[in-house]
């Protein structure tokens, strides 16, 4: 009877964990896919029809790489997590909804062209969104010891603190020339885009 | 055969709860994503035009942290549910309608600035889907008898009834002034932020 | 090595089908609730704002008690479904195609106050989805054979049979008189609302 | 404490493969389920308000087909996949993104009566997917080497290419005939309807 609980109890826990997951996959898989209902149908059928949805569509296909990042980081992330508590399901939805806030600043950037006060919105988004992961992973960490597998393998977080430090310029200086913002932007999703090689070598090594 | 039957329905019976939860998780999913598009893209880049949207964001934020509660309530209850049947089924089913109007409510009183009759609205559909939960637990606790471990931890369910009672006397209230209805939705949702104590004692006891 | 590959294929035999339902529930998990989004947000704050509505609301719950009623049935029929073929997968398809017009028909019957073309039009998209489901569960008998668990427990299949009747009898009706067709569309949905106890006593009998 | 972790690792490695899977399923159920809010509902009731519809209706359909049989393939490829790394991470996510415009260009194509360029458009977009999913075919044998299952499945690709070859036809012959584009497509689609037999016959043969 002992044994039996013990092996349901661990079997649930493992549950869980894969609830948030599935939670957390289920809200970005809708967010990608719903950003695209932003590019309205033109009315037109030439080409001049598909010219003011440039800058749309590049502001989509950003978000939909910076979604991308942040599901492949997450992932990553709970590979190493072996339980979760209630403190690390409100900061995963507190990421949650800065993210849920993607379609609404990439809507508004796009349809106007990158104007300042868009482009400063959605880079404040981004830093909060980028703020909500960071004090995800400490919830985590705290909650599994500085010596865990994610404590270790986090390590001093640079290209989270330098992504922090490129939204948190790229807010004034949309301001003074919104391109400045916009490159910041794309070098951010850059330095993103190679999976955190850390956490990668920790498990080969344990292979 | 017969011990490969029974693992066989045994396995199936976990899995049914699985499927519950998962169809549940992605309705919850996709309400707390689809509120966003209720906050349509301004047409200006200026101040002036992210103003009138306030009370909308304000609204969202609410809206997203009560389905946030409902997604981690409904989480705690069925980690302690062992196996479902078709009653169990439609009243979470009846759950999931009540939350499926979320959005609505949630739009039409963020636009309205908080007008008596979509303040009301609001706490309707909240208490609405606060009875139905009510159901929903009742529904497993007779499935399961009064000693399981849902029954143990529920008890008298203070925080489930003062809610009721709250929303019940937030929709006349919104006719006085929409602000104590505000202040109550606010009160409910800080009630619930902490993830249910007398569940989670109980698994750490298990543990 | 030959029983790690027979364990690895019974496995993701089980993947797969559960990998069918999982597609199922999140494309069903989705109608029910973008249904939602054509219950458009009212302009006005009085109870006259929300009059037009009515018909509206009506049908989101009719549509949304038939949806529930698919997904139920489609989970206990895949209950006892032991694997999965490329025809099944797509007699799902099939299936998941007719229901995918629901919010279509839902909204265009509730918006309009059940005009007779709409009404026959729900009908008709009512008939060719419960058509599909029959096809769904031949295909699977036909798979299984007709002395599988399903096979037995479908039967005659009574219940299948009566509603196709009666969708079939809403679609001209609608043109004599529209609530004739209405309340056939209620009496089917009463019909399926409990859980087919077909295969419920044989899982009972099982364990 | 070698064996467990040894038992942990393989555990979450199988997970990662099924997230992956998971969030693809979602983002096609989603694709496949938004679609139909192009299909916006008509202002007239009778069957003059459901004419213009029926060439959106007819494109929604090849689109759920088309969506259909990339889950399927898509279902069917990662059935003799072992493990994930980073990079089919990023080739799926690229796959998704070009069938994430699907619900564009079929809003686009369908409200504009097969115009030429919505046309053209629609065919670009089906062949990035097309080479996108070939991308993402090499990205996995070359992580798997080209003795594994799915290189001895897949071989010489030939309805890949097909595929590609007729979509990259349809593009140019849009402008002489939208109606022979219109026929590729159709043609595509039967050529991939049924599941590819060479994943089937190996998976058969190894049972």
């Amino acid at each position: 009877m002992a044994v039996n609980t013990r092996r349901y109890t661990r079997a649930t826990a493992f549950v869980t964990k894969g609830r948030l997951e599935a939670f957390s996959d289920g809200v970005i898989a809708i967010l990608i896919t719903i950003m695209v209902l932003e590019l309205h149908v033109p009315r037109g059928t030439d080409m001049a029809a598909l010219g003011p949805l440039l800058p749309l569509f590049l502001t989509y296909a950003l978000s939909f790489v910076y979604l991308g990042i942040y599901w492949n980081n997450h992932h990553h992330m709970f590979h190493v997590v072996d339980s979760i508590n209630g403190k690390i399901m409100w900061a995963n939805l507190h990421l949650l909804f800065w993210l849920s806030l993607t379609p609404f600043v990439t809507g508004w950037m796009g349809e106007n062209h990158f104007a300042p006060l868009p482009t400063a919105a959605y880079g404040a988004v981004m830093l909060l969104a980028a703020i909500a992961y960071t004090i995800l992973q400490a919830t985590i960490i705290r909650h599994q010891g500085p010596h865990s597998r994610l404590g270790a393998a986090v390590g001093g977080d640079v290209k989270g603190k330098l992504s922090a430090v490129l939204y948190a310029a790229a807010i004034p200086l949309a301001f003074v020339d919104e391109w400045i913002s916009d490159a910041l932007y794309v070098t951010v999703a850059l330095i993103w885009l190679v999976p955190d090689p850390r956490i990668e070598a920790r498990i080969a090594a344990e292979r």
